[in-house]
Formats: C-alpha cells, sequence, structure tokens
C-alpha cells in the first residue's frame, strides 16, 4: 500500500469535513474558522509501541486510543473538541493495520463529531501522534491553576482500572472485557470538562495517576491536598479481581485512566454532582485542598497511606 | 535526565510566549487567541532518524529542520506563522542532544516569531513530529488548486541542492558548506508566501520534487504544467559540483529544497518579480500551466525529458 493509499484509505474512513473546514486534508495545511468569542485550545499526545502499548494491540484501539488521549487534554481544559491532525509512523504500509487504525480512530471522531483535517504519514517505527484542536468561550477554560484551600477535590468514574488491566496482561493473564475497555478504549471525558466551566477552580485528565496528576494540579495553584483512602470509588469488576492495598495502588498511582481529577468549592459540590447525574457519569469527591504544597493520602485513622511511586515519567531510571 | 528536567530545558531555550498566547506549555493544553477576520492554518510533518535524516545529524540541525518543514507549509498557504506544538521521541534523555535540539528549534522559532506552545516527550525510536499553527487573512489564502491554463510557473531559490547534498553524504563524500546547508539548514520561504497573496493562483512547497509537487498542483488545478529544463535555475555550487543531466534530476526529482513552487497569470510576472527582488530571494520563471494534466519537461528541442522518478514516496517498492 502506497503513501497515498494510505492516506486515502484514512480518508475513506474519517470524516475530514465540518462547516468549520474550509480546507481539509490534500493541501499543504488545513485552514480553519474558530468560532468568534473563542479561543483556541491545542494540546498533542504521541504513543509509542512496547512504551505506551502492547506489541499486537488491536489496530482500532490503538486509533480509538491515540484520538482519546488527546480530547481527554481538551476535556480537561473544558473545550469542545473540533479538529485533529494524525502524524503516523509504520514499519510498512500494512493495508489491515491502515483499515483497523482509521475505523477505530473514526469511532471516537464521530461520537465527538471531530474532523481529520490534516497529517503526515511516515515509514518507520511504529509511533502515533495526534494534535488535536478545539475551542473554549474566551475565559471559561478550565485550568490547573486555580485550587484554593477549603475546595472539594473530584474525580470522574472509577480510577485504577486501566492500570489493572495492563498488569494482567503484564502477568500474561487476560482481564475481564470491562477492564480490558478501560485500558484499550478510555472515554474522555469531554461533556464532563463542558459541564465543569464556571464550577471546577481547577481541572487535570488522569494520564499519569491520581497523585501525580492532583500534584501537578497543587503545583500549579500553589496549595496542597490530601485524599481520603475510604474515598476513592473503585468499580466492582477492580475490587473483585484485586485485593484492597492493590486496589488502592491501582487507583492512586495507575495511569491511562483518562478520567478528571478537579476541585470545586465545597459549597459548589451539590453542582458538581448534579452535573454528574445530569451526565450518569460518577463523580466522587475524594478528598481537599489544603494550605501548604503536595498530596497526601489518608487512610482510615488519618494516618499517611505511602504511594508506591509518584506517576508515570520517561526517561525515570 | 528526566522527562520533566527536559521539558524545562527546552522551555529555557526556546520562547513559549507571544501576545496572544493565553496558555502555553504546563497545561493539559494551550489557549490561543486567533485574531479575528483571520483562519487558522494547520500542519504537521514528522522526521524519522534514517528516514528522513541520516543518523548522526546534529540535534540543532534536526531542531532547525523538524520546525522548518512545518513553516515551510505554512508558509505555502500564504500563512503568517505564529505557535508551534513539539513532540519529541527520543531513545533517551540525552541532555546534551535536547540543549541542541532545542537550541536549533529556537533559532528558527525565533526569526519567525514562533513561540513552542505544547508538546510530549516520549520514549522510544528517535522520531519527531512538529504542528504548526498560523493565520492568514480570510479569503487570502494560497492552495494548490487555482492554477489555469496560460498562468506561468515559478520557483523560488534553486532547487536540487539539498537532494545533491544528501547525494553526497551517502556516498561517503563531505558536501561544501553551502549544499549542506540546504539539506541540513533549509529556510522555510515565509516572506515569499506572504508577499504572494493575491499574486500567485497556486502555491506548493517543494518537499517531494519539484515535478511531483508541481503534478500536486496540476492535479488540484485540473490542469497539466510544462518545465523548460533550460530555464531550471541551478545554484552555481550544485552546477560546479555535478554535471548538467545530474544537476537536472536533483532540480526536478530531488526532494527536501523547501522552496515554493506557484503559479501566477503570466500578465502578473512583474509583479511577481518584483517580490522576489524586493525580498533578495530569486525566484524563475520555469514553465506555464496548460490544459490537461501532468507535467512534461521539455529540453532544449522541445522533446520530452525523462525525469529518474515521480518524487518521494514511503511505503513505495
Amino acid at each position: 500500500m502506497s503513501e497515498f493509499a494510505l492516506i486515502a484509505a484514512i480518508r475513506r474512513r474519517v470524516a475530514d469535513t465540518r462547516e468549520d473546514v474550509v480546507l481539509g486534508i490534500g493541501d499543504d495545511a488545513a485552514l480553519l474558522d474558530v468560532p468568534a468569542g473563542s479561543r483556541l485550545v491545542a494540546c498533542t499526545d504521541t504513543l509509542v509501541e512496547g512504551v505506551h502499548f502492547l506489541r499486537g494491540t488491536a489496530p482500532a484501539d490503538l486509533g480509538w486510543k491515540s484520538l482519546a488521549v488527546n480530547l481527554s487534554d481538551l476535556a480537561a481544559m473544558g473545550a469542545k473538541p473540533a479538529w485533529a491532525l494524525l502524524a503516523l509512523t509504520l514499519p510498512d504500509g500494512n493495508a489491515a493495520f491502515v483499515d483497523g487504525f482509521a475505523d477505530g480512530f473514526a469511532a471516537l471522531a464521530g461520537a465527538h463529531g471531530v474532523a481529520l483535517v490534516g497529517g503526515d504519514t511516515t515509514q518507520g517505527p511504529l509511533t502515533i501522534t495526534v494534535t488535536a484542536l478545539g475551542f473554549v468561550p474566551v475565559d471559561r477554560a478550565l485550568q490547573r491553576a486555580g485550587a484554593h484551600a477549603g475546595d472539594a477535590v473530584f474525580v470522574t468514574g472509577t480510577p485504577g482500572d486501566a492500570a489493572a488491566a495492563l498488569r494482567l496482561l503484564q502477568d500474561g493473564r487476560v482481564p475481564g472485557p470491562v477492564l480490558l475497555a478501560r485500558l484499550r478504549r478510555p472515554t474522555p471525558r469531554v461533556a464532563a470538562g463542558l459541564a465543569l466551566r464556571g464550577v471546577a477552580t481547577a481541572c487535570i485528565d488522569v494520564s499519569d495517576g491520581l497523585v501525580a496528576d492532583l500534584g501537578h494540579v497543587c503545583a500549579a495553584s500553589g496549595v496542597g491536598a490530601e485524599i481520603e483512602l475510604a474515598a476513592l470509588p473503585l468499580s466492582r469488576t477492580l475490587s473483585v479481581a484485586f485485593d484492597a492495598n492493590a486496589c488502592h495502588r491501582f487507583a492512586l498511582a495507575g495511569g491511562d485512566d483518562y478520567e478528571l481529577c478537579f476541585t470545586a468549592p465545597a459549597a459548589r459540590a451539590d453542582a458538581v454532582m448534579h452535573a454528574g447525574a445530569t451526565l450518569d457519569l460518577p463523580v466522587t469527591c475524594i478528598g481537599r485542598v489544603v494550605a501548604g504544597q503536595g498530596v497526601r493520602v489518608l487512610d482510615a485513622h488519618g494516618n499517611t497511606f505511602a504511594v508506591p511511586h509518584a506517576g508515570w515519567e520517561h526517561f525515570s531510571t
């Protein structure tokens, strides 16, 4: 399959038009209309075979996930996704891989009305970089900075599931479909991000691990935070598969969940819960913002629970 | 060097602020202001070690070139570059590599006032994906479609130099500094792209090879083109290093030049030449747009000159 056939195969499968796409795939660059009164929101994330996903992962799951991790970043900003660019580096022009990849990408892009407006296909070690672009009304974006002492800390969904699935795979076991889907087809919490505009004081998506990512919020906001171990929302599937200690470690330090962790004034907890109920998405208060710095996890006795590592970091030794 | 130290090293070297950057590196996504009356222009390009550049290429040259190939795409649209995102995949956290890369990136970014507003650093085979964002006033963008039979065909600079330098390197020889700079530090023709708004009827940057890229313009415009072999602007350095036949082949089929190839009404040739003179950039009329399809190269006798291959394509066999 030649480079141009490959691009054609992707275009057949992934929508590349929206009303605000003046010029999409097929020229030197895309021409796009950002709505008046909105700011452009832009992010990029790379998945590398053997680092971010196991060799042999289904191409459709890679297509989905490569977009999902980027839409998750837009969600954390309270942004509405609009367009994506795809830089796909493949060892060879395998048609089945490309078709599968494009189908998975298209499934998530379609769900969010995202148009693929450009990209690059190159030969080399399997590496996928997606750039996602969206917009947010001026001064309505969520940011990492903005948490205040006294705010409550919330998380969407049930963190830990993706890390548990990865652990099972690495141990040569087969995770059940629920855990596996959470690793391979994470749901970017786009609707939650939109609903949290004007409610959340700070927000981040959980990609490195709950403690590490809440730590980024604390650092950006100049505050500390406490998480109550007993408050962590563990999925039933996770609780059945692992003992409590393992579950807590997955939930606190496991990455790849792509849930939102955010802060809001305690007085707005009702609004937060209402947003979650409206979206049929579990939202759980897991702690509070405090003066100081860093994230402490407290067990039922108020003692510090040691988190195994501070979160995923590349080039760590 | 940890991932966070690596990001900090890049930030120290590359400017990450402009007035229109509301929020740059350090959050889940960047927040950017596109000026009223302008359209967003977006593109992404990947460089893979061993495919787009030889192993052992200086990190600073990679930093420069990874941005240059993207600014060249914006130039071909007549867009003004504003922001970039950098997805850098490295085998290890080598501090000297990162510092050099960032310095080369910063040198070109600074020359064009481009702010680095986000990115991703990951561990894996050396691969660099840059996304460049810029803007162009509504309805002023240059495109591949728009060439008309009777238009003249122009090219900036002296195509062929980069391919000649690559050939010398591949043959174990050392290109002179002029040719080498054209391969390793190509100049995106941003100012030329801006000057050609309202003058050029179609435009593309020469990355795959002059005939191949002019072919893209023809296909998008529904026309054909003829190039006069004798009109090709060959650099003196190239002419001294290779015989005429080799020079023509480099100029016609060599990629990696990042010059602009564009069409304009023959009656606007003076305006084109004036733009070139103002920018101190050679601009040469190399042929004409004709009815039909495809690109023909004509020798001094009006016979077809066979071009060795149709241009760079990944996954070609």
